[in-house]
């Protein structure tokens, strides 16, 4: 941590400064510029927060800089390898065969889901999505299916060899979930619920979890770290679009997310261009964009019959779209070294 | 809702998409322009975003534009009045007086309450605020005393005669705090936690919802009317500040939000100006601006020693500073036909 | 200028580091900690810029973190007292007394602009605005009367003791707007339009300089620099809103920016609301929050006929609404220190 | 157009609506619902923000909906096929082959420029920038060679074969960056510099037109509607990031862009992924990603030596990276039915 002290700030004001650094028992060095004097603590606990807290507000302090990163755990000094997420079904996220996992925004039926999982896994998905429990804006709208809806992912998924990756919203639905998902995926409008990212971790089942809508890449790793201290390895985060002034799409797709986090941390990346665009005709080149970039996968919305959807039905491509949206995503991924995923085995 | 059509949209995507309308069992009008075509639709249920994403969909539509608002039993329409929400120890927020509430960040100690409690209450605020369950963006920092810090809080008011609020994070603790608050903050990271609104509104306590950190003034609205539908009525918005790209200040307080609000809903606004900034020097300048804007409160981070506090110490105010700031604001808040709060009244 | 090594960089890249310090004549200080090494830079010339590039692309290097500020004539070490910006008529921004700019958007004809005059000056104002080129979105829309517009401007100003802000939009007609205006206005649009800041800046004119539309603080203050270096001191900025992400409102009135920059400059600030907002009925509230937050003038769009008006007709005041707000702006003014504008004096 | 009416607006109100289009000589379609009643406007003109503004005001219209877009001669609608621009040197954007602009930030002098421009030619590019002209946030930053800058562009331009473009910051020297330059560039900070627009589109050079730094797509669209009104038509759109709140990358690259404006213009798109991202290893994986969405080129900062650049290093790929970044490039172009540009042509 530096403390960068005001031009002209007196001896007394760095003397403060240095005595605050003792009496943590940190180490500090003071650099005297002809302009300003720099202090330089040494030896930082984990509390970055508290401590920049503490120094900003001394007289004659101009600013604080931190310089340790805030997350640790899924750093990429913590691990010289990059983490593979691996599903029973085969399914691999950070590997060079691609993760893609496609359904419905919610799920409504039984008929919907069968008929979604069939065409998915025959496009060449590997993972099913659906949402059994849905975070919902209007109080009046569609809340999910619940125990209903994940009894439908989990016989689809059997069937057909996929693996289900579905959402948990409420701290006492993680252990429900958790028995019938593969996955479990935190929402965007969750990432700083922080009781359900420890709950979530604690299941140690491997979790998705997406950006929040207006997260730093930084407090999004540091909710990844929540869920890893917890005692869960096995994340993947999913790029989904943040929040801007241009009223053209959903959200804004932050492509550049993808080679920023593969520098920063060992996880692997995801994106979804569907909630990232909100628009079924940029989904495919949102999706070619994304693996081009790097994602290590897609999420993708898809609906046997869009018009009919109870949620996102713009957005979600139809069973012909992603199977279009396969095929040509085929060579994309040839040219930058990876390839779809293998053909998903049924139980 | 409004159907607008492409420009040289066909007569039979006109017609799948009056069709659709009919199929519904709702009324359309149909209006042809010189350029487009435009569809009005009448009746419309309550689900609306249901209905965009299917009409958003048909061939040749270009855009749908939703009319009615989707939140009801907080809008200004629903109820002739303003809601005044009163608390027992004569607190009233939406009234001619100001609700004043102030406190720290976290509950620290019972010497720390203690102290803030009786210091800010001889300085006129009648609320006292203070975390004991802490939203920390990094696992590693203190997440609060729990239970601990919610008796602290009471006691402290109790001899007092100030109120509490304190907020509640997770759905399984909404009873526990709902026994020792007097009022329940909601923060802005779990706005759209849809679960925890649905349980604080069930505990049909009063409820400080706070905006989210990149939440329109329409979704706070309907986070607000998911906790009405619960039933609580008694709910008090506070802006806190939305996410923006300068770096001088932690958030960037919507003081416009303010006169916004109290023209779409009958439910009272109050203004946090220390996490709307993360400024100390801001914080006075900043409530004297939300009490002239018409703000029925203030949210005020008060700290008998913020250089040692476990959190936000650099927006708290000193307890003198808070003592100034009450003094300075009173002339203000007469200018605009308001008063500071009458004196809490110990139990 | 420090630069902040990542954690293991290796001896010879530090030695790199400090070489180039070293052939660009600056001293360096090394200090090693237990995680990383930072090398803070002493002495470091104008061209923040160049300097941060070329060492953030060293290998081994994390971050560089600039110390010094970039603005250095507009500063508030630059000058111990605070700038007044006096005009020939009185009017005076930085005083104990607002200055309050009132006017249409566009300059539309004599009649408009002569009943404006008379009303705004009745009311208390003491500077006329009113746009003679106009940059507009569009280029089928109204541009402005050009040097007609200045000249009803120029005459209704001085049968009314009103001083004369209006913009400039290009570099070729800094002449022509100055001969007739007593104070140029550089737009939100051109506040990086770095020829015109120039060309104003050696006119020696008073400024009023507005904020970009998504201008960092200290991107505007670099604006304002561009303007001192030029030639003219008398630099007045003027917060109009930002982007954001809500429809609610044109703009996002930033007032936290008008504390932030009494802090950080000597120049004086005022605030305009009616861009700010983008909504007649947040004008009124919008203004006494400014001058509650310490803004040194206002700047507000005041029309005879607003529902005639040419551009901006729904952000404008009546006649009868602005005289209003003086009214109820007095007492607030007066509860934070300051008064109303004394009577404008005819020529 | 679209009026919406307040919830039980009377039925003077909804007069006072019909009688003020009437007067305007067009015609309206009254649509009484349930809850609101809905006023459709018919031959609505040119000028659609005054229109707007006029409704927007009267008593009991809650909301104005635009339905008609602002922009017509660079729509879609208005031209069947796609604009190819083609250069002399047989550059073209829109074609199947991209177009590839390469070169420094600024220019420096006759030999970074020579060594440049041959390293580009022979990688693949088939055009050089170059900024002579150097908008600067800093006064006291270098702000280019001017017309010497201008001369090295062209030399090294004619000896490979390569068509120059520069960008042009006054309306002063358009007549002098014209003569230089086979095509001329309005930068992010001007996009709404209005009769900078028009000088440019009057000099009838093909024009790459940068997206300002937080305008919309219909914002830019309009600015392009400007050029292309003042006679020139040959008009490249070029996305270059967007203003965010993350501190990882200088700007958002919103590759959403270039599909959203394929369906919404006839012009081509091309993605800056320098000033997109400002990091150097985020350039490549960008341009990649930029190529898949469907991108009909790139903008690219290359100096033989970033490191002693004198703007913009960090964000510079020396030579080899793009030469490799031309290599890598291929496949993935390939795969989504582009090529490469054919080998420039020397004079």
């Amino acid at each position: 941590m530096i403390i960068v002290m005001r031009p002209h700030a007196s001896d007394e004001e760095i003397e403060a400064v240095t005595a605050l650094i003792a009496a943590m028992r940190l180490a500090s060095h003071v650099s005297r510029g002809s302009e300003r004097t720099i202090v330089g603590v040494v030896g930082v606990s984990e509390d970055k927060e508290t401590l920049l807290a503490q120094f900003a507000q001394l007289d004659g302090v101009e600013s604080v800089v931190p310089i340790s990163r805030s997350y640790k755990l899924v750093s990429r000094e913590a691990r010289s390898e990059r983490t593979v997420v691996r599903l029973k079904n085969g399914a691999a996220f950070g590997s060079r065969e691609l993760a893609v996992c496609a359904g419905p925004c919610s799920v409504e039926s039984r008929e919907q889901i069968d008929a979604t999982a069939v065409a998915v896994v025959r496009a060449g998905a590997n993972l099913l999505r659906g949402g059994a429990f849905k975070p919902r804006t209007s109080p009046y709208a569609f809340q999910g299916l619940g125990e209903e809806g994940l009894k439908y992912l989990r016989e689809a998924a059997d069937r057909t060899g996929l693996a289900v990756v579905t959402e948990v919203l409420d701290t006492r639905d993680v252990a429900l979930v958790a028995r019938y998902a593969d996955m479990l995926q935190i929402g965007a409008r969750n990432m700083q619920n922080f009781g359900l990212l420890r709950e979530v971790g604690a299941a140690r089942k491997p979790v998705l979890l997406k950006r929040g809508l207006s997260a730093t890449i930084e407090e999004w790793l540091m909710a990844a770290e929540y869920v890893y201290a917890a005692g869960s390895h096995d994340i993947v985060l999913c790029e989904r679009g943040i929040r801007s002034f241009d009223p053209q799409t959903r959200n804004l797709l932050d492509l550049a997310a993808v080679p920023v986090l593969l520098s920063l941390t060992h996880l692997p990346v995801i994106v979804d261009p569907s909630h990232g665009t909100g628009v079924r005709s940029l989904v495919m080149p949102m999706s070619f964009a994304a693996v081009a970039a790097g994602a290590d996968g897609l999420l993708v919305e898809v609906h046997p019959n869009p018009a009919a959807a109870f949620s996102d039905g713009p957005q979600s491509l139809t069973l012909q779209n992603f199977s279009d949206l396969m095929a040509r995503l085929a060579p994309i991924a040839d040219a930058v070294g990876r390839s779809l995923p293998a053909p998903a085995l049924a139980a």
